[in-house]
């Protein structure tokens, strides 16, 4: 059974081998098994201080609990980890040994080892969630009880993320807010980004989610390593803007630690990028001594401010120009340059200034900054600081200010693009901000397609940009799986969640919205208007002599919202067609043109059933685009009849370029499509503008990398500085009577 | 050598035989061969009748010619034929035996035969034309010689298709101008259809094209019996109108034959329709008496009148009435009805009469129909009598019309079609008969995409849209032969011969024309505009920050005009692009939109740059279509990710169908497009017609068919007919100042 080097040892293992084995052979019915024989030597050798009922745990052989030595050993803490076999059994999972220790052997349940742990610790490390049930059943001294570690058995197994374990210890009632070392079971899990246990928690305690550490006085978001634990969160209804005692939102924990993919999360469920935290700190200022320039895009497009001053009177801006590293430092005041910072640039070395030496002497930070003109870079113009983030600052929004006796009527058009709809989000929350007003109540019509429409009908339902904006970078992630034709569960079920079920097309009136479809079952296809209204009468003859018998359309009484916004938005290849619907793309992608032709329709039908009266003309046209990708040369469109292998190639090459051409002049939303709606408006002294940034490179309808659409929403940013004249006027005339 | 059955037989052959042997042994120099014993063995028992010389010429053996008795035979004509020697030397085409007898044996040339026929009729039917111009070098006796049936040997030659014979008899001068039985030879080679001997005389004799035969007075245009043969005429430039000694046209005669072949191609060559021959009857008189409804459907769409009296006083309405043939009657007067023929109906069974019995006594055909307004049938109003082929009456075209002093600019845009811009051509010629004005004076801006934008090019040239009719006719089995891709060559080579091949854009400069293009060496494709003015500038901000590097564009007065066109018409997958054009239609099938832009930027171009004066405002914009394809419904349009073959197959079925309604949506010059321009016309005060006929069937861009082009021009006949309000308001409009 055992074979030793020296003797001595030998004699000595032989005595202790002698001394523990009769319990066993006395209480067994049978000889004793070599194998078990062979288990008991091994254990005897590594665990000497063990007692007789330590082994028998161990072995796991049930028959030896009545046998007195064993009974007698019951409560033995004498080893070197001062367990007791209870312990023992707890660790092992035996449920049956620890019914006859607890029965037969009366053993305590209220013993904690050297650690201070109770047999609830050592359950919980163990792999049986049962035994830890019965612990729960019958004793309840110690599933309360900090080891010295300071930790519960929840504290334990949120950190060893053993979910269930966490289910069964709140079945039995333990404790949530008995403080750990780092904080409440709920913060363990955070911390070691356990989703399973944090969920577990928040779903036996739903107020757990809100539970602050007594240290930090930090929620579990603050608590939060990595965008899937934040989102796990942030889903469940957590307050994304909750304080810290030292008063840091978790935007700002997520900015210190440099979580490029939590600050996301964070910002796309409503974190306020603008919060003051700390020292009065906004995120943005605690992002400039990260070497990170993709987080500061992100905060900035988010609505961070760039001259927001903390309490010691410094800038974002000018915290940037105390970088030490020169290239993060000349990337980050670009990149501030761009949106219009104003800033000192007195210590950016190698721009001279034109103040003189005297401005070199200037303060960094000053907290009259606001009544001394800052000088601008060669670059920039002085007016240049009248910049548009100025007029982002938030004001409020007025959202009651619909002026009913607007004389004239204002219809803003939203261009199809997928995801890239964010675009359109960014130039509205611009417009919003500078104006004060919601967009819902700066126009009388409001035109979309696909993603357009989606917006339009999230205008016409009072959302806010703002939400929208997290919205779309949600949904993206959940509707955009897998590959084309995507499913279009998710996307039916987000529009669902968002305009409700029921909700019908005329359940809200004002302003008056279109969507535009493409009905395709019928050749040549025709377009469709999903309206909130009733459509106009024509006078004119029909398109067609024969009748193909058509099912006749859905009035928009009855059209389901999600249903008109899931069809203009079927873009074919992305989603599968929505009944005889085909993405209003095909028809119209910037759908300016046909909003005109239908208001204009509208208009006569009006008059003609003598309510001239009430019909107003229109003077503004706003059409906003999902940016526009670079203009690139193309080499070959050529199709013909080969001759020959190569020429085939080069003739499927050119079929493909020519697919890609012609659906592209098909939904191309720029080009023409603004020239004549540009000569249209102005031919009838409408002011027309179109607002569609140029963006660095061609972003799919269906992009998911945060990264890239951030980039696109920071050159929105940009386009917007850069137009800021034409936004100042649209914005004029937009509040005019 | 030769067997018989009875002894006597057997004797008379022989001495025969041995009287005729010895000149052929006696002027051979080596044995004679057994093959030509057996030869002439064969000839005697043959030919019993001919001399020695005869048989010497077949048997063609030279040396004989030399002999006494060869000699004194060859002017021998005692045989049945009657022929000499020399007739058999020029049937059987050898040369140097002709030599020897004209030479050696003195034998007359000027011999006929029993028929009539000289040696150059035996020529003629030889092989070889050798003969036939040894014998034209040597006598003219023969030459213009008739036969007994009263031909010549040009007539003979003409009718067997010997086009060789036919080059040779006419190099020796052979006289074109002999009559035959059926006229002059070149009316022979009509006759029998042979097109490379009338090709041969009018080659050889540019004036016989015109020659008209002496009985009938007709050209060889009236002897035409197909389409290939009138073609090859009209090509050459003959009369297409002359008339015969009874005053018919060849149209006439195609149509009294019945052969629609030959009535397309007269009347895509400019023959009238209207032409009034014997009896005063017009073409469309003489196709009442056939069963042929596409006959009669071409001529009224030609310019047949309907209503034009013959001698008689009898319309091809009243003729059609007549017709015993029930189902033919109803088909006449059913299609005469629907382009508003005015017919009494009171001979038409089975319709009751509103004027009660009195008017089924009036005479079928009255001189006084001016004057009694007839009754229309039931389905008809009144006033449809004033009908479009009153308007159509040719009037006169005052080209010189143009207003300069109008206070208002006229618009005309023309759709994209393939040879459907037939349509357009249909409707432009009822506008210019109705006005009595050419298209070219009737507007300021001729806008056109793709086949109408060489339409546009024709009004620009004066080209009659009646000779554009027939172009188009003629020119689509020129380009469109093969399969697609179709070779450029014939297009461009069409093109240059219509508009020249150095013409450059800005060499006519009234009206203002612009073709659309589709430049796609870029991604997105841009529109581009061929005008023949200069481009207006704009001030807006280019559409696209980066510079590509790409090729400057031509500039009008270096843009040659058949490249204009061709760029305009690079429909893709029918012809090749051109350059780095592809069709406009890719962009702006339907060109009204892009034309009323370019307009406004025109204008506002000469306002920026001080010439506000000169700028008239748009008052009429025409928008012609190439025909509406019926509406069809569709079942399939998706693209999906496939589980197994079927849905495979679906899938690769929806992927087609897709491709082709994105392909669709994007040409569809109606619907849209259509609504669209309407309402921008209807705010702006600009009266706006739309014109564009509903078609029976789906017309491919090339289609060849002549009964499927005639169909859908006759489809616009009634299309113009129901809409004649709409004509008499547009041409009351384009007239007034």
């Amino acid at each position: 059974l055992f074979q030793l080097e020296s003797e001595a040892d030998a004699l000595v293992n032989f005595q202790q081998y002698s001394s523990q084995l009769p319990p066993f052979y006395e209480s067994s019915l049978q000889v004793l098994h070599t194998e078990i024989l062979q288990q008991l030597t091994d254990l005897i050798r590594n665990h000497p201080s063990w007692s007789v009922t330590h082994l028998a745990v161990e072995l796991g052989i049930r028959e030896c609990f009545h046998h007195s030595r064993v009974i007698s050993c019951a409560n033995s803490t004498e080893n070197e980890e001062g367990c007791t076999p209870l312990h023992l059994a707890c660790r092992k999972g035996d449920g049956e040994i620890l019914v006859e220790l607890v029965q037969y052997c009366h053993a305590q349940m209220d013993v904690t080892d050297n650690k201070g742990e109770t047999a609830f610790h050592y359950a919980v490390q163990g792999d049986n969630s049962q035994v830890l049930q019965l612990l729960g059943k019958n004793a309840s001294a110690g599933l309360n009880q900090v080891n010295n570690q300071g930790l519960t058995p929840l504290h334990l197994a949120c950190q060893l993320g053993k979910q269930e374990m966490v289910r069964v210890l709140l079945l039995c009632n333990a404790r949530c807010n008995i403080m750990g070392p780092g904080g409440y079971p709920i913060h363990s899990a955070m911390k070691f980004s356990q989703k399973g246990c944090a969920e577990m928690i928040i779903s036996m305690d739903s107020n757990q989610i809100h539970s602050k550490d007594p240290r930090y006085g930090a929620s579990p978001l603050h608590w939060a390593k990595n965008a899937e634990m934040a989102r796990m969160l942030l889903k469940r209804g957590c307050d994304v803007n909750s304080t810290s005692s030292t008063g840091n939102t978790a935007l700002h924990v997520a900015v210190m630690r440099n979580r490029f993919d939590c600050v996301m999360a964070l910002l796309t469920y409503g974190a306020n990028a603008e919060a003051r935290g700390e020292h009065g700190n906004t995120p943005l200022h605690l992002a400039m001594s990260k070497d990170n320039v993709e987080m500061v895009k992100a905060l900035i497009v988010f609505g961070a401010e760039v001259d927001a001053p903390n309490d010691f009177g410094e800038t974002p801006t000018s915290l940037a120009s105390k970088i030490s590293k020169l290239v993060t430092r000349r990337a980050f005041l670009t990149l501030l340059r761009t949106v219009g910072a104003e800033y000192h640039f007195s210590h950016f070395q190698g721009v001279p200034t034109e103040q003189g030496s005297a401005s070199s002497h200037r303060p960094f930070f000053s907290l009259e900054r606001a009544q001394a003109p800052p000088v601008s870079l060669n670059s920039l113009a002085l007016q240049d600081l009248v910049h548009i983030s100025r007029a982002r600052k938030p004001a409020f929004i007025l959202s009651s200010m619909r002026n009913e006796t607007r004389t004239y009527d204002h219809l803003l058009c939203l261009d199809g693009g997928g995801v890239k709809g964010l675009v359109i989000i960014q130039l509205l929350i611009a417009i919003e901000k500078a104006s004060g007003v919601a967009t819902k109540d700066l126009f009388d019509w409001v035109a979309g397609t696909s993603t357009g429409g989606i917006l339009a009908l999230a205008i016409l339902h009072s959302k806010s940009m703002a939400y929208m904006r997290g919205v779309y970078f949600r949904m993206k992630d959940e509707v955009f799986r897998g590959s084309r034709p995507y499913e279009s569960g998710p996307l039916e079920e987000f529009l669902k969640r968002e305009f409700g079920e029921h909700t019908k097309m005329t359940d809200v009136k004002k302003p008056k919205v279109m969507l535009t479809g493409t009905l395709s079952d019928r050749q040549p296809a025709e377009l469709h208007l999903f309206r909130n209204y009733d459509a106009p009468e024509t006078v004119r003859e029909p398109r067609f002599n024969q009748n193909i018998n058509l099912k006749p359309l859905t009035q928009p009484s009855d059209q389901l919202v999600w249903r008109a916004a899931r069809s203009s938005g079927a873009a074919p290849t992305y989603f599968r067609p929505n009944g005889r619907f085909l993405d209003g793309g095909l028809l119209a992608n910037n759908p300016t043109l046909d909003a005109m032709t239908e208001i204009h329709e509208y208009n006569q039908d009006m008059i003609r059933k003598g309510q001239g009266d009430k019909v107003k003309k229109l003077s503004i046209v706003v059409s906003l685009g999902t940016g526009k990708s670079p203009q690139v040369p193309v080499t070959c469109v050529d199709v013909f009849r080969p001759s020959n292998p190569w020429e085939l190639a080069k003739t499927v090459f050119g079929a493909k370029e020519l697919g890609k051409m012609v659906v592209d002049c098909c939904t191309d939303p720029d080009g023409r499509a603004v020239d004549r709606a540009r000569a249209w408006c102005e031919m009838v002294d409408i002011q027309y503008f179109r607002l569609n940034p140029q963006l660095g490179t061609d972003i799919m309808l269906d992009e998911v990398s945060d990264t890239v659409l951030v980039n696109a929403l920071w050159e929105t940013e940009v386009y917007i500085y850069e137009h800021r004249e034409e936004f100042r006027k649209l914005i004029q005339l937009l509040l005019s009577p």
